[in-house]
């Protein structure tokens, strides 16, 4: 690689080159400094740099520098599982702590998986054993101490949704719970594998504006399937759109509707409503005929599912798909719900290593009889709440669900199905956050947009497109900024060498004979043709304008180049082009300020010989500086 | 709106706040400038600003500021058909350079046209009939002075390949002509739209680098179809894949390869070698029966096609498709084109004009027996050198095939086939272009990466998928840009207010008890979760690197905003975060000079009031003179 210029060298540019015309009373000693270029690197290293920036970001293995062996093997186990960070300084204050929250979350887990499991179309069991095998695996895997697991509405819905719109789950229930096991496989297999290749930056692409509107959206839709428990319509459809659940509602005929029992439950106190409507209906059972209820369950722990994975047959790439889908979304809640929590107490949650620990919790739940399971948001925050320490309350949980299992299930029998609804509903209503919605449309609209558009696909396209959609909207976002970028001018705030823009700073005043130019974005084929067109307009603009003023006429335009972080070779050729038609009006180009990068590139293009003598400063004010000394010399 | 903070107020700051500490011997007298907001503007201001920055870069109608109503008629004239603009001006000697360079591209284009259109699978008169109306219709609505009209190569093949996918054009000639007609209108109806809705910016995705594999790999996979031509070898796929046609290369039986007559032909005299050649076979006739020939040829200018677009049907789908791909691959060259000879004579190319006047010949085209064409590289280049001054050349050309097709065209019946394929050969062999690839990878390695799948997905894969990964993988490396931007710790470059990269610039050097970060690139939901890792991680680098060397504890660190271009909902938040967790560590976290947008969310996002007391700088350097001032106050 040339160094073509000799204002530019590698690193080793000496100090200044001192410069003081007579004339320029009321600057400092006039200084330039030569712009350098970064340190030189092979392709390899800038390969191996730019690697470790995208999947080690956090430099993950900085706890085993400078260690002995026995040292790195102890941090490496407390690595793979974080039980042993914390379980050696395990006491019984925290014990007791992590027993009471515990039990504060069984008591919400139990109902909350029943629920969630008819939300998913699969037996109210389902959730029960969802509650017990994932938990425990989570407790020695994952490095969040608050997270409370377990089935969540959003994953539970959107896999009813998917799954049944292919196999019914009223007429084919065992192929619909085999399909399930897959999905909740492949959504563990997808989990693990974006957490050990280190791709878990994935997931960011779901904007927090993006699950505002998803989340509403979703709510909407499952409030409306849920009247199907309390206003007890047995013909509803299943479909996860709101036309047909809304006509379904408008059609049904009066006689069809029967009486609901129960119209509004207490959110605070789902197992409370439970007892009270499982021992009301009880009562009642004599003469209430109508209420459907759960009925029986079986006693005992998660029999092993392995037997019931899907791998083959027309109904394979639904499974995975609802898997991938189903696993994003539940990552994304499980991740942020850790982060949220780890945050409060200051504490690291690592994201690609709990992918892995959701992601192997969700094939060993696979395994046995779990549906996807990930951090539940009301979960953690019930659990945070009544002093969970550790992930040992995870272990409480599961053992208070077992003891469920094995012992109380028959007392289910007469729940009915409404107070399920009605728990369901209370939860996905929670979903809807009209102030983030808000707060969205007060700070930025793009964003505001997104939301909708996650809000309305799912509404009224489907819940994977919607999803979509929403990215693609997000992602829209990010090229629109690329593709359209800011520039302005700027003008010199008297007494500094502060250069700003000249329409929000009142004391930035115009530079006679110079024109400074910043561009907002780097330059690439997307925005090339924009910012060239662009740029000649400014010109023109401001030569319209020092005609109307009288002003000293245009000699130097000046870009300053700080913010253009990137170029590639379209950006290339649109300086060079800039430049040639600016040499046709007699107006010198120069670039203040380019980045490393940037300033490297323009050198392996060898256009930065054609900025050799004078074309390339360190700053606006140099530039200035320097270029008003050669004309008054 | 609402401004929260005493440090920074809409537009009316007051000049400075002046505050001269008598411990700062060293600097000049401490001048402290508010932060201000950008003018406040309503939502509809904004969206009115963005707008016209989307769709009107080039503010189109700045010409008829200012003018009486009659000279805004003849702007709008000339505006619309860009002949008023030069017509009155025109003289015999323009018409003499046009007459010379309008017959020189007529020799080229008769047999390019011929060869193409057989690329394309139509008759070679269709590749006559669209060198005559569309130059017309070019020459009045366009804006080039020197772009010579026609069918190109590129569009051709892909034509071609994309149309005989469905329909076979040896069995039926009569569907595949009107699906080709049916085609053209589309790709001229969507060149049309994008230029009136002036979203022309939408054929910038296909960058340089993408356009240099995609156009390699097309050339390869037409030569090795030619290879039909050359060897003669009659039962040859169809299919525009590579592996199909090697295979079929390789698999053809010795005694089924007619002799082939001609391996080479110059690319420099196209109608030299068909003249010759068909004079050969005239001669040779009654000697050489094996050899194909172009055959009858009917006479006379082009018949009306409108009575064969074909609007219902089952192939519809295609022909949009089809209209799509090449209408957008043939506006990208004709405008590239354009904007090429249009910067070496000084003159400028509206983009989204030439759109619409490329798209309305393409329309016109379509009811005229035409086929996809625009403004063709080889012939612009023969155009220009030899001598061409306005579009009247291109009129000049089009009387030239017309006089062709009342009168020659039985000249045409001994043409051998096999000298098309030669032209067709040499045509693409010259779209290969080595040195720029070469120089992709020298510059940069991911445009490198989008030229070489463009490449390999067009030879491997098929064209518009090709063309499709290519646009992905150009705008995937936005996306990373933007995914895990750069960060660096600034030093200050002695005896002066420039911060710069510590790694970059030797004279640089670490300011003591400050980390000054800089962050390049927008903070949105893609980069968020990163680059609050990655600023911790530096932090904690900082605090090690301190320790190792005994220097003064870190106090204070400063977030240099001069490159964070845009801010999101999500960047907000990760601020705030930032914010908090620093505060824990009793570290104060200080903005430097936020642009103006991002200010302004901050401010709306009510974060500003956290940093309302000396959280926000104009510039690093002033936030590190006043922040030691108060220390040492």
């Amino acid at each position: 690689m040339g160094v073509n210029s000799n204002r530019v060298e590698h690193f080793a540019c000496p100090e200044t080159n001192l410069i003081i015309p007579a004339e320029l009373v009321a600057m400092p000693p006039l200084q330039i400094h030569k712009v350098c270029l970064p340190p030189e690197q092979s392709t390899f290293q800038k390969l191996k740099h730019r690697v470790s920036e995208i999947f080690f970001p956090d430099d993950p293995l900085y706890r085993f520098k400078n260690q002995t062996w026995f040292m790195k093997l102890i941090l490496a186990l407390q690595f793979l599982f974080p039980v042993f960070q914390w379980g050696s300084e395990y006491n019984v204050s925290l014990l007791r702590s992590d027993v009471i929250s515990g039990l504060t979350i069984a008591s919400l887990a139990i109902p909350q998986g029943i629920s969630y499991a008819k939300l998913a179309n699969l037996p109210p069991i389902v959730g029960l054993y969802s509650s017990f095998v994932p938990p425990l695996i989570y407790a020695i895997l994952g490095s969040s101490r608050h997270l409370g697991v377990g089935p969540v509405s959003i994953a539970s819905l959107v896999m009813g949704s998917m799954l049944s719109e292919v196999v019914s789950p009223g007429e084919e229930p065992i192929l619909y719970l085999q399909l399930a096991f897959t999905a909740t496989f492949f959504a563990g297999l997808f989990q693990t594998s974006l957490g050990l290749l280190r791709l878990g930056f994935i997931i960011d692409f779901l904007s927090k504006a993006t699950l505002v509107g998803f989340m509403a959206g979703a709510a909407v839709i499952v409030s409306l399937q849920q009247l199907k428990g309390l206003l007890g319509i047995v013909h509803f459809t299943s479909k996860m759109q709101i036309i047909p659940v809304i006509s379904s509602v408008l059609n049904q005929k009066d006689e069809s509707i029967r009486k609901p029992k129960l119209f509004w439950v207490s959110a605070a106190a789902p197992l409370t409503s439970v007892i009270l409507s499982t021992l009301l209906v009880f009562l009642l059972k004599s003469k209430a005929h109508g209420i459907p209820v759960i009925g029986h369950l079986p006693k005992g722990v998660n029999p092993p599912s392995l037997n019931m994975l899907y791998f083959s047959g027309p109904h394979l790439a639904v499974a995975i798909k609802t898997g991938i889908v189903t696993g994003i979304l539940s990552l994304t809640e499980g991740i942020a719900v850790g982060r949220t929590f780890a945050a409060l107490k200051n504490y690291q949650v690592d994201g690609n290593k709990e992918m892995m620990a959701i992601g192997i919790m969700n094939i060993a739940g696979s395994c046995s009889s779990c549906y996807v399971t990930t951090g539940s948001f009301s979960r953690s925050a019930v659990n945070y709440n009544a002093g969970a320490q550790t992930a040992v309350s995870n272990i409480i949980m599961a053992s208070a669900v077992v003891v469920t299992l094995m012992f109380l299930m028959p007392l289910f029998y007469y729940t009915p199905n409404v107070i399920l609804a009605a728990i369901i509903i209370t939860a996905v209503i929670g979903l809807i956050d009209y102030q983030a919605a808000y707060k969205l449309w007060k700070v930025d609209k793009l964003d505001f947009m997104a939301c909708l558009c996650a809000f309305l696909g799912v509404l009224f396209v489907s819940v994977p497109l919607g999803l979509a959609i929403a990215v693609g909207v997000s992602v829209f976002k990010i090229l629109l900024h690329v593709t359209r970028p800011n520039t302005m001018i700027l003008g010199n705030i008297m007494g500094t060498q502060v250069y700003q823009n000249l329409i929000r700073y009142r004391e930035a005043s115009r530079v006679p004979s110079f024109l400074i130019l910043a561009v907002e974005s780097p330059i690439y084929f997307a925005n090339s043709t924009y910012l060239q067109e662009r740029i000649l307009r400014w010109i023109r603009e401001e030569e319209e304008w020092i005609k109307a003023n009288n002003g000293s006429p245009l000699k130097c335009v000046i870009l300053d180049m700080t913010a253009v972080t990137a170029i590639d070779t379209s950006g290339i050729d649109t300086i060079c082009e800039i430049r040639k038609m600016l040499e046709q009006k007699s107006l010198k180009l120069v670039l203040a300020n380019p980045v490393g990068s940037v300033t490297e590139k323009l050198d392996k293009s060898e256009i930065l010989e054609t900025f050799r003598l004078n074309g390339l400063y360190l700053s606006v004010g140099e530039a200035v500086a320097y270029i008003s000394s050669l004309w008054k010399a």
